[in-house]
């Protein structure tokens, strides 16, 4: 499989990395929700060439995550704005940041604290289960396929056929239900 | 900057991304969290080449992310296992899987439903504050320079100087920590 193929699975960590999964993309994100929004302040912040930046702001944009707005005219210039689709990135980047801080420390405490003001302290993330409010953790949390993995998983048993890895199931289990729509339509 | 030194700011977003910010990368983790440990079992899963695979994993293991466990002598064969730093890449995933469920759903459902063994109900993670349990809104969070951070902005104020935009100032900062901790040494 070729990177650029990789939304084409059923599954949501995938077809959120073919947007998010490569170098400075994240990193943009990052700066834009604390509030960088010209392509030269991206530039500064970054120091990535102008070549790669203007492609991941441009994928950035086609995706939906950021928004590009005229702040003048003659000449024309665009600055680059969080939709809601980009702010709602936010509880990936405070994971991301949670990590660091745990995993990545150089010794000198966490670069950043973050104050949640709604109760006054400084916060620190904890993923919960919006039914029950208890943290979310590997051991207690399964899988279960939705509707097109099980369509798959059940042509798959109807066959004799096994089960594939995680990624090939995601991939052919999309093919299959793509194939199978097409054959209704 | 080149993409090998975003590890050098006093920033975790940019140190968690140093491991995990590139093509493949999250892939990987993810299949780990469903199971995958086998050399093979992760080349037919993501369809990558064995060399970028076989890269992308060196970098994992390096980093302490996945463990290279013997599980076969002559010819010694290697799995990969999820660490503990590893393991704690769950919220990471998780976030990540929810934006895809919320914003790049093919109108079929998600792919994958979440069942939480603890109150027995299909989950959607929530990101909350541990002080307060109530959900952190980008709105609602502020971010606090650590010492690191305070040490380069009091340095920038004292020399009347521009503080500089978000990845520059987090590069400046780790940069003047080190040269400071070093000439008290």
């Amino acid at each position: 499989m070729k990177w650029e193929e990789i939304d084409q699975q059923a599954c949501s960590v995938a077809r959120a990395l073919s947007v998010l999964g490569e170098r400075w993309t994240l990193l943009i994100v990052r700066d834009a929700f604390r509030g960088t929004r010209r392509f030269d302040e991206f530039q500064r912040s970054l120091g990535v060439t102008r070549h790669r930046l203007a492609e991941r702001l441009r994928k950035l944009v086609d995706e939906g995550v950021l928004t590009r707005v005229a702040y003048m005219d003659r000449p024309t210039r665009y600055e680059y704005r969080l939709t809601r689709k980009g702010l709602a990135l936010y509880p990936v980047l405070m994971t991301l940041s949670q990590w660091g801080d745990d995993w990545m420390d150089d010794g000198n405490g966490p670069p950043t604290h973050y104050r949640h003001s709604l109760c006054g302290h400084h916060t620190r993330p904890v993923l919960t289960c919006a039914e029950c409010s208890q943290p979310l953790r590997p051991e207690e949390v399964s899988a279960q396929p939705g509707q097109v993995l099980t369509a798959y998983l059940d042509f798959l048993r109807s066959e004799g056929e096994e089960v594939p890895e995680a990624g090939e199931l995601a991939r052919e289990a999309a093919r299959y239900w793509g194939e199978n729509r097409s054959e209704q339509g």
